[in-house]
């Protein structure tokens, strides 16, 4: 697999949801980006012989073998970005997956299991608020019919987005069958901080994913005129969210945790009003179930005081929460020798992999980012580390799928 | 002058622009909803006998006597609000001038000047991001050329809002022969505080407007994966922006301004990751000049010390600087005694008056407000107080007029 050879692909599916002022990529689910990138797997997978199939919540299959088949080895990830997001997350792991399978049908390679690249529905949660929407519906993690209820920031509901794409939203919902087939699945991934940069390698294998969730922090105030209201009558709910986002990160400092607040909506938002309400979200994660449960309560306290004095009202509702992923260590260790001693690091971030781990042996495998930046434009992995990651995951589909 | 009577007329404007959900009014600058306080203007003065003229910035005035003779005597306000704003900031001022015109014929006044009761096109500034738009351009402060570019939030211009309207965009500019003629203008405004309820006064003379002013703040750091990226690997805008805002708050408070910061746009807004960008924009205010600058440049070194330390960059400029406005003193004194020693206070709000006390000698009136609340749903005057605005008002275009 040479450089040029991972950038000829990759190049094709690169200008899908690019933002035309350059800033990153608008993939968001069900969106006619996403559902361009759709037609370009279809097409990838056709052109390789490969039987695609979609599961009842739109996740896609691209299949070398019977899909019918017990044991199957899939491989693949997501296609859908944050806004303004990179290139890599994601659809690195898909791409990745089909050069893959090339490799493995230029070396001779007979599977003996069914194998299958898969590409998830909305897996950052940026169209509908819920991140792995495709892997959990599939493993019955999440309700479909509150799913169908999601609605995205334009009030297209969840329901009529899969419609419109033809899928019939009544049948959402888990496909234990399906997974029962699975043997294993493995994905791969830009690695979205700067761990593998440190240890000088190409590709590493992940331990575990830190526990971690989104919670909406809810601040109600009295709107009124920023010009007349005297500072003393105020009850200004963006002075207890200043206080939160800055007590947040300071509670994840002590506590070797991450908090961030990177969404906030301020009602009326206009110059000249003190905000009758702000909402903001709290992403908090740590290693441990202990020090994130720790982090959370701490920030809210901090929140409850400041409102307190400011005479707001605050509420703190989780959204979601994700408990602590160790992978099978079984496979992990396995996948690291196989790679040639490869470092084992654990990651901060939320996969499909994460989700599809209670049901199925999962692995991930990361690709040095050298800028360490994620969910943004700079993200980046080079062309050399990319095809490294593609005889990487041969290697490893090799290891599991012909044993 | 009764209640009901104020009642009946406020009530048939009182549904244009309402937000159906109940929260407040949004008459937004050449929206339909403002359209709409247009037509029902021209219906308003024509059902009086009076006729109705447009200017070249869509100040539509309604005449009693010669549009065209010396000395006028013009009372007036807006009809557009800010987002979720209340009813009365603008609408009362216009209400009550066609109330006031209807009480002089009544008492069988003769005024001696032209009379007319005016409607100026967006001064909150909400749609299109400069305050007083339509005072401005009459009055020459704001040039045409960039008035005609400015846009609202969804990218549609001045020049198309206003063409839609049925303006010719290219007739905007300032209009000396026209406020030449004018003598007097009085805006009678809702209270924006409290200060009438300490006094226990129905209503109010304004001795002045603090200069103030708005400045954006845009702070400019890394965007990135929340879950993954370190701590100390971050440059997060958002903690800059949450310093800056409990910093504006403390300078105001010491030294006796006013700073808000009630408008904020993150980008990319995700929750899943450190904004990339925040933009904020600071509204500061304050009894004068110097301690207004003081304040400002207290808030843009508070700033920028937190920038170096969150490894952000923060640029502050100023969108637009409104110097003190003194009003006539002789004229406010005379108008102050003619209403019984009506009490006498300064307001940090900006208003058309304040645009137009630099052209013509200007006064303000103020209507009790009960809850002091301002630019939301909250703010309120009693039918009581504002039928005895009325009869103010008439008495002082009474004194202006028959002078």
């Amino acid at each position: 697999m040479t450089p040029a050879r991972f950038r000829a692909l990759w190049q094709t599916l690169l200008p899908i949801g690019q933002d035309p002022a350059g800033d990153g990529w608008l993939r968001y689910g069900w969106s006619e980006a996403d559902l361009a990138c759709r037609a370009w797997f279809t097409a990838q997978a056709q052109a390789r012989g490969l039987q695609v199939t979609t599961d009842r919540n739109g996740n896609l299959y691209a299949w070398w073998g019977d899909p019918a088949g017990d044991g199957a080895v899939v491989t693949g990830s997501h296609f859908d970005s944050v806004p303004h997001g990179g290139a890599y997350d994601g659809p690195l792991g898909i791409v990745s997956g089909l050069l893959a399978v090339d490799l493995l049908a230029e070396r001779g390679v007979t599977p003996h299991r069914p194998l299958a690249v898969a590409a998830f529905a909305e897996e950052e949660g940026s169209r509908f608020g819920v991140a792995c929407l495709g892997s959990r519906l599939l493993t019955g993690a999440l309700d479909p019919a509150a799913a169908r209820k999601l609605t995205d920031p334009a009030g297209v509901s969840l329901a009529d987005a899969v419609s419109t794409a033809g899928l019939d939203p009544a049948a959402l919902g888990p496909e234990p069958e399906l997974l029962a087939r699975w043997g294993y699945f493995i994905e791969l991934h830009v690695e979205q901080g700067r761990a593998l940069v440190d240890r000088g390698a190409a590709v590493g294998v992940a331990s575990a994913i830190w526990p971690h969730g989104r919670w909406r922090i809810e601040i109600t105030g009295e709107g009124n005129h920023a010009g007349t209201t005297a500072m003393a009558d105020r009850h200004d709910p963006m002075l207890t969210t200043a206080y939160t986002v800055l007590a947040a990160n300071k509670e994840a400092r002590l506590r070797g945790g991450h908090a961030t607040v990177g969404r906030i909506e301020v009602a009326p938002n206009a110059t000249n009003a003190v905000p009758a309400r702000v909402t903001a979200w709290l992403d908090a994660r740590a290693p441990d179930q202990q020090t994130l449960t720790g982090l959370v309560e701490a920030v809210t306290v901090r929140a409850q005081d400041r409102a307190d004095r400011d005479g707001t009202a605050v509420t703190v509702a989780a959204e979601s929460v994700s408990p602590v992923v160790d992978f099978d260590v079984t496979l992990r260790d396995r996948l690291a020798a196989r790679l040639g001693d490869a470092p084992v690091l654990p990651t901060g971030a939320g996969h499909d992999a994460g989700v599809l781990s209670g049901h199925v042996p999962t692995a991930m495998l990361f690709v040095r980012n050298p800028t360490g930046v994620s969910h943004a434009p700079g993200e980046h992995a080079t062309d050399d580390d990319c095809a490294a990651g593609v005889v990487a995951l041969a290697d490893v589909l090799a290891e599991l799928a012909c044993q």
